[in-house]
């Protein structure tokens, strides 16, 4: 950590500052420059509040060197983690995972059906919405605990593990029964007290980007969790929002190689809330693979113009199945399979 | 509402799409164009589902002429809302409400110590965070409960409301007990589970922009807690995300007069988040209150280089008694006064 | 074009607004709705200027439904643009281009030999910057015509057409003369009248799409260029501007789809500016063919760390190498080939 | 400057990029920190390019720690810089400036006329477009040296000194005879050809922030000028690039706090192009007024329905005059007159 004093601090602040570094273990090497003077901190700085330290009016800035997370970090946990998903590993060289299934769970025989498809196209998992969060209070909020209850007919039918969102920590018991990896939405990635709640179990998170949140955010919000006890930490990326209008956000696929390089965990894709359009799917899944993630979480559904949210971006299951197809080839050719 | 429809699509899918609006009582216009084909949907479309529509393959795209938002429309509320928050009047036309007071409360005596000065000020609510939504699990996370009576102490020697951050529904019950104005703060403005459970009570609540949300967003969210019958809310603006790295945030003072168009309900704004440096709090609150805010929440501290969060943000005392002797001035010239 | 009006407009305000799109031989279709009227303008809507319909005080708001361009519109012109530089294809379903070299010519040798490693790995194309658009004006500018002319040298030794970024139009005879695609930067992206310029030559222009330009933007200005005469244009994408500070821009590959859809137009990525980090250039670039892109421009360096610009996002020629070749398979799974 | 080394870089790599930096005058401090290495240079650190710093593969980070810039930087000229534009007198602490006139001049009895409102109403400089950036090829582009004509017979009737912006170097004569004051456009701030033929003349320039142009770019682009020789800069904000849909763009008004801080050039606020609604303008300029600005350039158009380009954002004169006499008071309460 890197500390710029404006010149001309009186000596006893200066020596206030060096000090507050010290007593927390930290040593502290000084630079005298042209216009500012510089403290190197040397030492464990995660536990150092940047804050705290920019309250002082006579530093003019405060740089990080080493990253503020520890459990993700790949510097002190070089492989890849694996997350074992009821039986499904996620993460590492081998295997690219493929989830599918409806935004919302809209019935039984829906999401059987769907189920069903997507088993068949050769998905290794169902996606379904039971709590939505929906911007508008008069949209359709979800089936609650009757669409979780609907899914694990599904998973009961078709052996595949559920994903699902949830969106208030009351509903924690819920999940942990019935819900095999625990998806916390873009909206939801810095509630902090869901993230903490979730830190105290052991199912597999599968935790969305938020919008507008950096890398590194998101990467301190597993840890978040992680340095709560849970370690299964499954990143996803679903777009960030920036000015273009022709997508409903902007799929950032650079974050697949960063998240290798300063993590070990694994990440996975949603091209179909980023793209908010099915038409560009398939390409933005096919790019995926190609880029190194560890897997797709797709919208398909059966019928996507009677769909009750997000028609628009699903896949029906032959195009779905099509999909997969081009993909595993492409996993193939980077030495992976789907 | 208005829906594109490709050239071309058969008889029958476009019968299906009329009928589907003419059975939720809209009636629809038809306008055969050049390259495409358009309905003018006319009637109470909030309860159109924008989503639903997009999902047919033949629709190119769907536009909103009204408002998704009827609650917070001041088409339909033409008056300015007036909030009464423990007797103090928030929004209409005369007073600008002027809200002080340190980021985190750290202790009895600080928070009574500072509300001391805020009051001597001219500042007329208190804030104070005992739950703190903080970026990293290492960093402090807030008194919790010991916070809030310790703000509550404050109130009672100083006669200040107070307002405080809830981060979760299941503290609802304290916040109602000893809270005056509940805060639900930016990185919270989408948890639906939590604006849900605020519209079900009847205590005001200031609801913050998202760091990257729309206002129109930001009017859903209000619409979410009004519509569940609490129709007590104020908006506060606090900057939004931008690539500009010399704020903090960028402050986005256009809302005033947007909101004052588009909403009846009162806004504020936070010029210590947004711009996350002492030194610019001050001008960016004149500009505030000469765009027409209703009021201003300004982070003060005794000694905000011992801050245990965001003292960089922080004014000293005098300096906001400073700060609120300018800003009158600035009121009386628009026919206000603070 | 959908035109809101809003209620209570006087008789006579409306039929001035309808006279006048009827004068531009454009139909106006009435819709009476609730709370609005609205127009839907039928016809050839390119000639209507958005902002002066705005101006009228009784609009409230102004929708587009066909696209501002014409010439660059898939609509009509289905089949895919080639565009031939100099006896290479860019564009069509076959074959996928890579353009290497470096951001900079240094001198005669450097740009001959990293063009001899350019072909050896696969190149078909020579890129490097004579004239550089720099933010600092203390930082190196480029060599300048000397740079155009070392260029020209290695053409001449290897037979690659060469790529040059043109920074003002009275360098236009230069470029016409000795380049064989002229690119256009992303700073440049709406400097119009050198667009204009380069409308009225007939050497094919490389379009990069600005920093924080909509797509919609950018095809405007290929519009220029084609509306002037110059159909040879090709697009290329190299990242936009967001919060997100891991990587230099964030890249946007879901153009790739886009255009295809939008235009016939040829879409290349340069993955090297986008990310500004030569370690995540081979993953976005095997993702930039798997989404169907037409090309890429890679920057590639014989001595990165000796590079008088951008060296941190050159690849050395076997890092470049081996890049095209794990393409190769990724362009053949796709039924192309580099 | 502070250089982050990654661990285990050979120390003949570390001797390298040490001597690198002695060579050109600059002192290297050197910390050994737990997981990376950093160097503290001291000295004139401008004349580092930090490109070809990150370029070497064992440097991790490169941060500057003193401004890339000299010329425009307050460190070391404290004073304000007043700029005389025909004798009116830009910046410092007495005066805020209002510039009003059309988006584009569209005939001379046009522009004679609003040049005696503009007067009247308490305007002290008239703007108009002769050369217009237009998004679309297909919109009106200007009427060129004729409007710049019609300008010159504007100013001769009223004394009123003319701004008008410029698009391309050729022009630069025709300016510098009729022009007071030199418009750089937002799509043209980083054109640096333009700016560097800029610096070598001695008109007054009006350079305008880029729409998602960092304010440290916009202060480099400023150094352009200024180091050609020019020193006559005035800065504009006329609006950022965001997500945001309710207006064009997002006016940044803490741009004007900080300019104040970092440099000594005086900043002006453009309400209009940042806002594109007229009905915003108001609110928006007392606030840049309150917030410390040192003037404004606002559209006025008699006729805003019938304007040639940007009517929706134009005020008639008469709420010209009204802003005026509204803002008046402000700036007298901070101890300025209009």
């Amino acid at each position: 950590m890197i500390i710029t004093c404006k010149k001309g601090a009186p000596q006893n602040e200066v020596e206030k500052i060096v000090k507050g570094f010290e007593e927390k273990g930290l040593e502290v090497n000084t630079i005298l420059g042209t216009n500012y003077n510089v403290f190197g901190i040397v030492g464990d700085t995660t536990v150092v509040d940047e804050k705290m330290v920019r309250a002082n009016p006579w530093i003019e800035d405060v740089t990080r060197i080493a990253a503020p997370y520890k459990k993700v970090n790949r510097l002190f946990h070089p492989e890849d983690s694996i997350i074992d998903v009821a039986g499904i590993k996620v993460g590492g060289k081998e295997k690219v995972v493929v989830i599918g299934g409806p935004c919302s769970v809209e019935g039984k025989e829906q999401i059987c059906e769907i189920a069903e498809e997507v088993k068949q196209a050769g998905g290794c998992m169902l996606r379904g919405g039971a709590y939505k969060p929906r911007t508008s209070p008069y949209a359709f909020q979800g089936l609650g605990t009757e669409g979780i209850l609907d899914m694990v007919e599904a998973r009961k039918r078709t052996g595949l593990p559920i994903v699902s969102e949830i969106m208030s920590a009351d509903k924690i018991d819920e999940f942990v029964e019935y819900v095999d990896l625990i998806q916390v939405g873009a909206r939801n990635m810095q509630n902090f007290d869901l993230l903490k709640a979730l830190g105290k179990i052991n199912k597999p998170i599968l935790l969305k980007r938020g919008l507008s949140n950096t890398i590194e955010e998101w990467l301190m919000s597993a840890e978040y969790i992680m340095s709560g006890g849970n370690e299964n930490v499954i990143l996803c990326e679903r777009g960030i929002r920036t000015f273009e209008r022709y997508t409903r956000n902007t799929l950032d696929l650079s974050v697949v190689p960063i998240i290798k390089k300063k993590s070990h965990l694994p990440i996975i894709i949603d091209p179909s809330h980023a793209t908010g359009d099915w038409d560009l799917v398939e390409s933005m899944s096919l790019a995926a693979i190609a880029a190194g993630a560890d897997g797709l979480i797709v919208e398909v559904h059966n019928n996507p113009e009677k769909a009750w949210s997000d028609g628009a971006q699903s896949l029906k299951p032959e195009k779905f199945k099509t999909m997969i197809e081009k993909g595993r080839v492409i996993a193939q050719v980077i030495g992976r399979d789907i």
